[in-house]
């Protein structure tokens, strides 16, 4: 499908690794709808993945940046804002990674720099992201940033070990940060809290097949796919969502709000 | 902006009693979609607003239902389906009323059939509705039902009297009904929360003016209006969130997850 | 244990059918921390149940009032004033009743009449209760008035049918008049959400032991007991949580905060 | 007042700076209450604070920790077991500091090395002390642990700056920690989101008496003071509370389930 609803707009796109991502997904449905976009990764993330192909296919630039560096990211800023030929409207960050997931640690045995290092990638990035642009200047008015997240930030899920808490901590940056966006720059800042997506970050946790076949039968609509959050990143990069801003939007088939599905207590007393 | 989002779908708006009401502008912007539609309202409604004009304008036809009756809902329910030629895709519930209110009664003086008038008309209606749509199968797959609240479901805003309880009621039931029309049809259902706005209804409150001058200085983008409000209608009736379901959306400039503004601290220190 | 946390306060007590309601417990509990209390019930509640024994237990009087009932209201709070010698310090309203559930009508087919009887029993009897001790102004300042509710008000649990929607309307009635009473009498106003409990009342739900048993594996430390919550109602009642109102307290052994436990996985993935 | 309520039991206490201090008040009242305790800060607040005027009020052992040094917290919780003679019953983390609002950075211009400080020192150090209880096995069955917090957390207060994401993380802890806790020691874990309190370290502040004078009108009870804090404390500490954990418990007055209070809206309005 497409409606032009992007037409003429402008943005960046972090994390697009390889055909499985949500931030391609995204990339692709923004092509669609008439955007353009510079893509981004680390360079280590560009290496393993297969972004030129998507760069290729999408007409899109790669801008390689190390989104935990302020001054990788003032360059992607400002060559962004060169290849594009003005100011951004639209930013998608789709970063996350946890060290003391990767190595296997439980959540009550951390190795404490691992957990620096994911809280600073994971979380910290958007701020400094954030705040390049904000202080750069470089969003236009009533742009839009979305931060893909995901519900651990809310409530439990014992394997998703301390990337809930980089959740928590990155949805907090985005309602603080969003607040003085939006005051000083009219800009709105958001995050969608999307389904558990096969992607090949998410194959990293544990147990993370059995989860999601939980989670869909937990969820009255099933779980949310990775097209289906492409589609509502687009709704919140268009003009049709001009004040909804500091937001968590849950993408998820309804499971964020069921106590119990009858599929559930089905599987469960059977 | 047209986008023919919605073009092909076909739908029920129930309140727009006039041009300031947020039913009227998603009906305005419906039409500009591409999407087709019956109104509807109370016999009463109908008579003191200016709803032919609406109609006229969209080229839609008026069908008068008592949202609060079975038999009105099944028979609104089946012309509709007559008249655009097929199962509903979108509706919008847009009603809500209290008694007490016009009646100046305060929160802890209630007259209790005036809570039931209001209870029966602000929130029971919409699992009415629901109820005839599902039983009688009316809604087409990755239908859309949307309803309007407001943040008083959630928090205290002393002078919203009865309708806070109210709204909470029917956001519970947007949860409950929710859950089954998207398990059995694949249907989903939202309900959105909206800044304060000056519609006709709106009017009936007390202090309402300098109450939506304070949101305004709360919200860092500051209030929604209507016509913002019907754009996110939009979205959520769109195929962009297919599987956004069973939500509260706060579409409100950010005022929902604001603690305090500088704005409010500097009108409150000043 | 006894404390003495409740030495020299007055209250009211609602809903003791018998010895499995949380209510009975609430009063054994009040009784041995030294509080004393009427007992109160509807008329055909007190025929059904054993509440003298009770009464006659903890050395308190039984004065019926139908909590729908205005006038019965009233006179049950100067009685209870009458007979404790005093204004009343703390107030437990544990009632609940849902005829659709009953009856075994769907929440997808409800008869309204019952809806409306049941949202009037289960949520409204709350209004009413704390409008008559308000305006009576029948509690001491920095007295505690406790409503128990279960978190089908914030998520979907099919079985819990219209109850759901009522406790929500309990809840924002809890917010609601809690801001009024708050604000002009210093009482507080909470809400307990207890896990599912095997009350004789409980047990009227569909599939109810499986549920328990469900709720039991996604808890961290199981589900709370009906002494469990008598005791924390006794800590909301004391001197010791004078500043917290207008909230919903979950007892509940963690479960309003999981995602999903790995008892719940284990026993899915098996 | 004193009821006996933790006759027995024997805890740490965190961050007692001075007489100001929300730990000091609840010292002074689990000493009341019949508990023992040693308390603990950083080398550096003993020597800024007055905290040995308290061990010795309270027959008290002081034991330096810098809490975000593994080290030291085993240090003190195998001393904290041997001066009290046993295993630990109740924990209070009290310590929060954010170099960004000390050096007066605006939250869009972090020191990023300061962010990362204030994240160790604030949030980080409650999940270091209870990897060590969990590990050392040092809590007894039943036990309680509580972290101090404020609603910034969920909510924007403009100049709270880096502490407001920090303590997102910090309530991330409690539930993500509090799982493991719960499931495998039976050990609750919670926040309490305090009312703004003028505390030595919350008086560091930009705007705070004028925020304090808002939350004061904007809470139906008032402002919770420190000694509420204490009290409420002491109920999480008691085993009048045994199945509620992973919650955030506001004790505020009301004031985070207020939309807007009339005082707010008189001042704003006049």
């Amino acid at each position: 499908m497409s409606y032009n609803l992007l037409k003429g707009k402008r943005g960046i796109i972090f994390g697009a690794l390889d055909a499985n991502s949500i931030a391609w997904k995204t990339a692709e449905r923004v092509h669609e709808e008439g955007g353009t976009f510079v893509l981004t990764n680390a360079p280590i993330a560009l290496r393993m993945g297969t972004i030129n192909e998507l760069a290729e296919k999408t007409g899109s630039q790669v801008i390689p940046a190390d989104a935990t560096k302020i001054e990788d990211l003032e360059n992607l800023v400002e060559k962004a804002m060169e290849v594009l030929g003005g100011k951004i409207d639209f930013v998608l960050h789709s970063i996350g990674m946890s060290v003391n997931v990767r190595k296997g640690n439980a959540y009550t045995s951390q190795n404490y720099d691992y957990t620096h290092k994911g809280w600073d990638v994971s979380a910290v990035s958007f701020h400094k992201t954030m705040s390049v642009l904000y202080n750069k200047d470089a969003m236009t008015e009533w742009g839009s940033i979305v931060a893909l997240t995901y519900m651990a930030a809310q409530r439990v899920f014992p394997d998703y070990n301390d990337m809930a808490d980089n959740k928590a901590y990155l949805e907090s940056i985005a309602r603080s940060f969003g607040y003085f966006f939006g005051r000083d720059k009219n800009v709105r800042v958001n995050t969608i809290s999307q389904s558990p997506t096969p992607t090949t970050a998410g194959q990293g946790v544990k147990g993370f097949d059995g989860f999601i076949a939980y989670a869909e039968k937990m969820s009255p609509l099933g779980n949310a796919t990775a097209e289906d959050c492409a589609n509502y990143t687009i709704a919140m990069f268009s003009d049709l969502t001009k004040r909804v801003t500091l937001q968590n939007l849950f993408n998820d088939g309804g499971f964020s709000n069921m106590g119990v599905s009858t599929a559930v207590m089905d599987k469960f007393t059977e």
